[in-house]
């Protein structure tokens, strides 16, 4: 692209119309002055393509192009940017995003899954046809945290980078607490209420926000994306029991994404941690998303807004777009692709106290047999509490003090063996925030 | 300047080497390979101003060139931009501002106040000489929040921006609270602590928070900077049972800019507050700032950080600088200088409930009188409360129904005229957040 000293429009096509597409398509209808005001050229829309042609979404397409192929839309001549909202980590979805970018696009995607598994690819794909790949909206909604990170925070070292980043766990998990009800009752009501995915593991089993996760971590840390090394565990073993004994020490139960450099390589895990109550990220409430970015000069900064829903996610597309319009050329992960190095995954986690809960057979010596594998696995207690029971079951909880995840797996197997402990223990980080 | 396919180093002049320009020579410095990977070339410092060259400051500036004269500084050929850190807003910060855009350099400023009084002017003279002028150091220290709202969130018409954004201000309410102690006494413990400006009233007069709230308009409302248009209330009339009562309601009260457009123009206020301390606004403790932008399509964003200190301000500094780096020029605040319109000032704010607090002479009719007054202002009350007393004295606490300041106002006059009124009431808006 030539940059005359008046540039003409930004010629946009839009490759997936629904909640996000439809959000995009109205910012660029309604304030068409406003942003050729803010990017000092006009932004607008040449073509469209989605599933269904005749579909009723509350706007008018009839002024678009339309096509039915993505990887049509992909190569039109009247076609700046691309904007990949269809989904999906293969397929469509890729085809479009390489054809557009080796067709002279640049590319504005909101899809996570896609940059977690082909983002390295993608970014170089991008760089050596000298185009743009943005993807905002594919981490934490409308909250601008891709350009914070990229941009205003680049005069930083990353220390820590964390975040609540799946709305729908979030939800849930407040929503036990707040209406004392139970993971299963809970997930069926945000099930009726259209938060879950398709396949609803993408949410609660962590996969959705370790796909943003390890976006943040190549942004943080200049590593390539790297999303299998990312420690993913679920909601679904929390009980409201795990809730309230985290509430009565002072704490919240989060899905936490964390991504730190360590000694030992990089760590990446997005697991239900303890926060306190206290912090910003414990007293996150429904589905609102929030992220933490920790710099060496700038300290602990926190960004909060929705995380998903038309009008967020249309605007960090939007951000992206306005980006393209005035002229902003980055690479996608804020340094060339080739620079982005492999770094080991830490597969022992940097310490932390734990939250134990497990019930115990109610027979002489089970509890001291318990702190005698801690002691074996080198884990020290801080707090042991053993609650009231009726039957032969007694509920026992545990803090830690400081342990590696492995010292906790250790001895999380010799309890196992024990003959002692009932069913699986609960086993949650206390992340120190 | 040219832009070859490889751009060679960015030549910084730095003026004034206080604790942030400390803070922007040890980044450059300890982060040279993060810099250039990420900006794609070095970013190097050619020379210095400050009025001591000889201070101990815990930096080595001789491999630097010296300048007595920020104005020679500003006229340097190896200076690709000025960093402006002296402060102050006239004299030798703006000569030397004005020096260096008219003679192509570009320029990073962390001075609110000159831009609150000249930043119309200093934009317009950026553009008119192809130059950039930036300031995200300027408002709420490491947040960035210039950033956020001028690119990140630039596809919203924002409704509302609200910052607690004097670091000092909130130090001081909030230890108040924690300690149970006076103003008075916690402002001295604030002047022994070093953070109150040379002329307090700065801080607790509201003036340095409100000149980064004129700031936040202009962007936020495409408005020309107008700080005289910033109602400013300070804090120093606050009273520990203020903080108390407002606590028993539900509430904080934080020294809060507030920017709204309204049907009667533009409303920009700087006053203490009762916001919910369930909000995030309200939970925030200590000097950290946060900034609140409310975006059509992005609902609600809040933004937290330090707002203050050597590390956080540099942050702020060297993210406008690998902007400068990496080839983003945009206008200084998000739209041509000339395109910023006048915008009346709305002298009628919108309506809120207000929170009231007055010591009553305990005679008979006396809290009637009251009544009447708030009804015939056209004020009504939402809850009244008289507090047991022991004198002649009682304490009248009232919250109103949504009024305008001007309803307010009118009677609070009525008070004092009433005969039954004992010293003067306290008034606080309850911003709905």
């Amino acid at each position: 692209m030539s940059t005359p000293s008046r540039p003409g429009p930004l010629r946009l096509g839009i490759a997936g119309l629904g909640t996000v597409g439809v959000g995009v398509v109205k910012i660029v209808a309604q304030h068409a002055d406003l942003l050729a005001l803010r990017a000092g050229r006009p932004i607008t829309i040449s073509a469209v393509c989605a599933t269904s042609r005749t579909k009723d979404r509350g706007i008018d397409i009839a002024p678009y192009a339309w096509e039915d192929d993505p990887v049509a839309l992909a190569r039109r001549d009247d076609v700046d940017v691309v904007i990949e909202l269809m989904g999906g980590e293969n397929g469509a979805a890729k085809a479009l995003v390489e054809t557009a970018l080796t067709h002279g696009k640049d590319v504005v995607t909101a899809n996570k899954a896609l940059l977690a598994r082909h983002g390295n690819a993608l970014a170089r794909l991008a760089e050596t046809n000298g185009r743009t790949l943005r993807f905002e909206a594919a981490v934490a909604g409308g909250i601008p945290v891709i350009k914070s990170m990229v941009e205003g925070l680049a005069g930083n070292r990353v220390k820590r980078v964390m975040g609540v980043m799946n709305g729908t766990c979030n939800y849930i998990l407040t929503r036990m607490e707040s209406a004392g009800l139970p993971y299963d009752v809970v997930f069926e009501e945000a099930r009726k209420l259209g938060y879950l995915e398709a396949d609803p593991n993408l949410d609660v089993g962590g996969i959705d926000a370790g796909h943003k996760l390890s976006l943040l971590s190549a942004i943080a840390f200049g590593t390539a994306v790297d999303f299998d090394a990312v420690v993913l565990q679920g909601i679904g073993a929390i009980s409201i029991d795990d809730i309230k004994l985290a509430r009565d020490m002072g704490y919240s139960i989060k899905l936490l994404g964390v991504a730190q450099m360590t000694g030992r390589g990089l760590e990446q895990r997005m697991t239900p941690c303890l926060v306190p109550e206290t912090h910003p990220l414990g007293q996150l409430q429904g589905g609102t998303n929030m992220v933490v970015v920790e710099g060496d000069s700038v300290g602990q900064i926190v960004l909060r807004g929705a995380g998903a829903g038309e009008g967020p996610t249309a605007s960090a597309v939007m951000g992206d777009v306005m980006d393209i319009a005035r002229g902003l050329r980055l690479p996608t992960f804020g340094q060339p692709a080739d620079t982005l190095t492999e770094a080991p995954a830490a597969v022992v986690g940097t310490g932390a106290s734990w939250y134990l809960r497990m019930t115990l057979l109610d027979k002489p010596g089970a509890l001291a047999k318990i702190a005698t594998i801690l002691g074996d696995a080198g884990v020290s207690i801080d707090r042991m509490r053993q609650y009231s029971h009726d039957d032969a079951h007694a509920p026992v909880l545990i803090v830690t003090h400081k342990a590696t995840s492995d010292d906790i797996a250790l001895a999380l197997a010799r309890f196992g063996e024990s003959g002692v402990v009932v069913g699986q223990p609960m086993a949650l980080r206390i992340e120190e925030v």
